[in-house]
């Protein structure tokens, strides 16, 4: 048990590890939240104290991630999942198409969404590698006349990473549910950014869904009032009571990397972090394999595998022995995963390379 | 400031006041739960103790509220108002109509909400009274052929409630947000009740919906998949990662609910807290106005008047003052409303009772 608190090193893909201090803080002022007599969760959400929370969390984004002026900023619950059928529903009309890249499962659930919706290209599609690279935004065949262009830059699942913003014309959306927060990203270059809250950010319930404005002048009509961005926007992430807890949390991890030298630093702590692992794996003569090739090893979801399954099955159980849980791979890859995201600390890496490296040479 | 920890008698509509000794139980457990080593936050959805967690939240709701074999129970996203939405898309297909009954707000909006989806009749409408009352069901005239019958059991704005279990044919799909859990009912009458979690169940951010099975045979083929009850059912409320956090509380809550006597007993320390604020409305010599006739007088949101406007801001700073907040009435009906939902005490009732004869006395 290698914190205080008696915590494990949880490398749960998400929901997953959220700062000890900040966790912390929920826990002091949860009967009473600085004075106010109450809860956090018992706060009427047009109460002035939660005006002030969601004002902050929603600021706090905005400099933590350096969100430019022009874009709205909105809270929504159903999760990235209810994204993948908001989005088209309001930015594909009828008569135009969208192009979707698909470099692992959640492109795939976003692409099959919005297939139910309107018209859809898939412009790249990594299946025949079993998911296990990206490509250059540069090198795709997009419709200049796309309604948008969707891609989602870190597939959980598979642990595959762009790092790349987009630097072609064109209304770029990206899922950044898994790496938003955790390196600067230019959000200028990005018709809409969205990212469910349990990897990067707070607990889940909450999606956070960045629109430049430009972009929502390009919204169908109507459509449903709890599905449509305008009406979002319009009542400031208010028109329905919003998941009021989870934002708090947001806007208590967005103060955490704002008080730890934000996204500059979050960036050189997980290359470090993903490095320790990287290293592992790379230095065990081929005991284990990456499953992404180099150029997009994801920093945040570390994907490998041993010779075998009764290996894995004996890796994951002695990992667990010592501390260090959910560290079995999703079935379409197989072996094991390690999600590390940014609240994820060093030194559990270091436990698991050390493992990594005492396994290896135990059983190798 | 009457009760420990500092708290105050909080009357908002919701979110609202939460058990104490639930919100203890989540601020013991809210680094390390139960010696898992982590946070209900920062747990995998997937994972054994967050499994345990959510099926003894249903069975727990399913005990309390007595809900029958033969009905799913779904914890879901988007509050009440996706409800209003998802409910006219999945049961309502493009030949048939359903029913709707207006007695408030929120029946107003889940109306609007289903005609933007397919055809509805409007077959009750208290418009006229200001929403005031409600009607007996048994005395609408609904279409036998009717894909379902909608109705608010309670309406949290103008404080109407029916009191009443639907006992005729016909599909009744009930909005029971803000009196579910508050008093027995019979979920066997209703092919569909819903709420959201956040006036008697738990904070914000999810919503419980309880379909009988056989309605769910007449749902339309297929939906987009995250407002699609059957692929919420088919997995078990974890189609995406759910409200992890707000189901954990309402789990909490079912427990304290359990522990406590059950809806019968809840009924009871309801009524009796409506009780005294309503005695002091009608003992006030018409200071107090009563919104809601007496039968249909909610035990959850009590709407009251005082006899104009600068009196009504001095009573509720007035009330501020001694540790009574969010009284102040919604402006569709202006002046006060006091909210006494489940975890709300009875001494805050008997606090509210005495200013408000402490005031009609020195202002009437």
């Amino acid at each position: 048990m290698p914190q205080s608190y008696d915590r494990v090193f949880n490398f749960s893909a998400g929901p997953c590890t959220l700062p000890v201090e900040v966790l912390e803080e929920a826990r002091e002022d949860l009967l009473n939240y600085k004075g106010t007599g109450l809860s956090v969760m018992e706060m009427s959400h047009r109460s002035k104290p939660y005006e002030k929370i969601i004002g902050e969390a929603e600021a706090d984004l905005r400099t933590v991630l350096g969100v430019p002026e022009g874009y709205k900023v909105l809270f929504l619950q159903g999760g990235a999942s209810l994204q993948f059928t908001m989005i088209p529903m309001g930015f594909l009309p009828a008569a135009a198409s969208a192009d979707y890249i698909i470099t692992g499962a959640w492109g795939k659930k976003a692409l099959e969404a919005a297939q139910m919706v309107g018209t859809v290209r898939k412009i790249f599609d990594a299946k025949d590698s079993n998911y296990n690279h990206a490509p250059k935004l540069t090198s795709l065949d997009v419709d200049p006349n796309a309604a948008y262009i969707h891609y989602t830059s870190n597939e959980t699942i598979q642990g595959v990473d762009f790092f790349e913003d987009p630097s072609t014309a064109g209304n770029w959306v990206c899922d950044a549910s898994s790496d938003i927060l955790s390196r600067p990203m230019d959000v200028s270059k990005y018709a809409m950014m969205y990212a469910g809250a349990q990897k990067n950010m707070g607990p889940a319930g909450v999606v956070v869904a960045i629109v430049r404005d430009s972009f929502f002048d390009t919204l169908v009509e109507k459509t449903h009032p709890m599905l449509d961005y305008r009406v979002h926007a319009e009542n400031g992430s208010m028109y329905n009571t919003p998941a009021c807890w989870s934002i708090y949390m947001c806007g208590l991890v967005y103060k955490y990397l704002l008080r730890n030298g934000g996204l500059a630093a979050s960036a050189e702590r997980n290359q470090k972090k993903a490095g320790t692992i990287y290293s592992a794996i790379d230095g065990s003569g081929g005991f284990y394999k990456g499953h992404a090739v180099p150029e997009n090893r994801s920093w945040m979801n570390i994907t490998f595998t041993l010779p075998n399954e009764d290996l894995t099955t004996e890796f994951i159980a002695g990992a667990k022995a010592k501390g260090m849980i959910e560290l079995k791979g999703h079935r379409s890859v197989g072996g094991c995963r390690a999600s590390i995201y940014n609240a994820f600390p060093q030194e559990g890496c270091d436990a698991l390379a050390q493992f990594m490296g005492e396994f290896a040479a135990a059983r190798g």
